[in-house]
């Protein structure tokens, strides 16, 4: 093993999820990288919706204590595990992670669905993750960062890749009326990528932080408490409905009206997470002929066309980062999310 | 205008639906063909779950009194309309009618989706139907059954139309799984058309009579009250779920299990008419990109299929004509199909 740079002769640390809301900032002895394993410096992680849904508790069931989560990171190759030959991953080389482990083996699999895995393992929740000095993940998983593409960038990929998938799962296409329920980092992020693939793009949020955020970056951007929506979206698309409507709120009140708001055989797409099982208007699926699709994580293809579009310059990725921090500020971190602070995506510097 | 054939001699009469559950067998006075117009002298005419459904009331604000329903009719050309040029059509030729009238201006007409036009008039519902001697209706609805064809059967052509479309918008191909939700009328021809397809299909089913026409079809069916709907379905898909699901029965109890029978990416079909809105599993479309459409009506390929599977005498249709019954007998038909008696489909001479 190397250190290619000064920070990882530093005291190794990491963050750990102890249950019920406790984080404990403490010292971490990552094993060497095991056969086909790659060693990160980790260098940036974004906190997600799905870290706050652990420290609430709610995945207890799912993680082992301590727990250490993280997904969305940026690092460097500190270390080669036995069998590794990537000639694209020499030490030091900048990387970001697609935290995906699939079985190989079940239906899903055999199907080229290996995302959806049946026995899927998601780093950071179902191993440990990235809010850590080193990390040592799959080689698969790992993709290099073209030059140009800072580490700060590289720890948006992962939410990245996941609105690249929405959008292409969305089959959205140039010209095309879109409306995105939910302004929280994968919703600005879908909206972003929609409007790149040539779509016009309505916005809606009860968030008034996020409505603000929405509308800097040049969307219309609505507060459907404060207006009609259905409305709006009919004016926009003169009476038509909107081809792809992108649920990412979550909110009943979301499913509830996505299926007011399309054309004749328009796409809802559920990229929301749901808790309970939501009403749904299905005389109106049958009566306007709607689809609809869930859209979980991404695929390869995805993660590839997140970096390209992020080394392109092409999205405003800077006015999502709401503020970049050292890891130690993580817990103060998920109490001010979960009190809907005028927070977009909250960076941790390892 | 000339009378083809001797039936045609007799006094017209039609039923008239005057709400309340209230039909009247009374004389007809069919005018003659309007421009763009063919005048059949109807024969067959099926009794639709949308016909009992308007007998109940429950679409009394659609209809207009007194209203004469039907749309699952055979008949004969008795007259053309002026400036009404089809060779395919001289008088006597047997026929049959898919019973759309679009605007042709809308969103969807413009986007090649007339069947589900935003102004759709159903002829039978907006407008009159064929519970009558005569019935005059648009030149483009009409096709002409080939030779072969019984008038009998032509009267089954339109809901086994709807389940050409079905099947069609679920993608079935040779070798998939498929579970169709609800024998009725519509679910036995999906099942029909799905195994034509070379699916292979387990029905699910609760009406006893249902149920057992479903088997002597030659179909492995089930009772989710007495059978662990799921778990048949895992078994037969050796863990891996169903590819296509359609949602025929209406019942929020398919509508909430649907969900647990498909693979990932697998589709629902939602064909039934809700009432309500419906809880729905969005959490299993998030995990396993489960996709959902509504499917309405039929397109004129469907309808072309549907003629083609009868010619060729490519499904069963007898065993779904559970009788055959003159037009005076509508009301206590409807009587009969109310209390859930042990009739699949009731046709009606006219």
């Amino acid at each position: 093993m190397t250190a290619p740079d000064a920070s990882a002769a530093a005291a190794p640390i990491a963050a750990y999820y102890e249950g019920q809301r406790r984080i404990r900032i403490g010292p971490a002895s990552t094993p060497p990288p095991a056969p086909g394993e790659v060693q990160l410096r980790v260098s940036h992680c974004g906190i997600c919706g799905t870290d706050l849904h652990i420290y609430h508790g709610a995945m207890d069931a799912r993680v082992r204590f301590p727990q250490i989560m993280g997904h969305e990171c940026s690092g460097r190759v500190a270390a080669l595990g036995a069998g590794v030959e990537r000639a694209d991953l020499p030490l030091g080389q900048p990387v970001t992670v697609m935290p995906l482990a699939s079985c190989g083996q079940c239906a899903a699999c055999q199907a080229g669905l290996a995302h959806i895995c049946y026995e899927l393992r998601f780093l950071g929740i179902d191993t440990p993750g990235a809010f850590q000095t080193h990390w040592n993940v799959p080689a698969q998983t790992v993709f290099p960062l073209p030059a140009g593409l800072s580490l700060r960038h590289g720890a948006l990929l992962e939410p990245l890749a996941v609105a690249c998938h929405d959008v292409r799962l969305g089959e959205v296409s140039p010209g095309q009326q879109v409306v995105v329920l939910g302004g929280g980092p994968i919703g600005a992020l879908v909206a972003l990528v929609a409007r790149q693939k040539g779509a016009s793009v309505l916005l809606s949020e009860i968030n008034p932080f996020r409505l603000e955020l929405a509308r800097s970056l040049g969307f219309d951007a609505i507060n459907p408490l404060e207006q009609d929506l259905p409305a709006a979206t009919m004016e926009r698309t003169r009476g038509a409905g909107a081809d792809v409507v992108f649920e990412v709120s979550g909110a009943p009140a979301a499913a509830a009206v996505m299926t007011e708001l399309l054309r004749a055989r328009g796409l809802a797409v559920v990229v929301a997470i749901y808790g309970q099982p939501a009403p749904l208007d299905l005389f109106r699926f049958f009566w306007r002929e709607l689809r609809m699709r869930g859209a979980r994580v991404y695929e390869r293809q995805d993660f590839q066309e997140a970096i390209a579009l992020a080394a392109a310059g092409a999205l405003p990725l800077d006015a999502l980062i709401s503020e970049t921090r050292p890891l130690r500020e993580l817990a103060p971190s998920f109490r001010e999310l979960e009190s809907g602070g005028d927070k977009l995506k909250i960076l941790l510097e390892i």
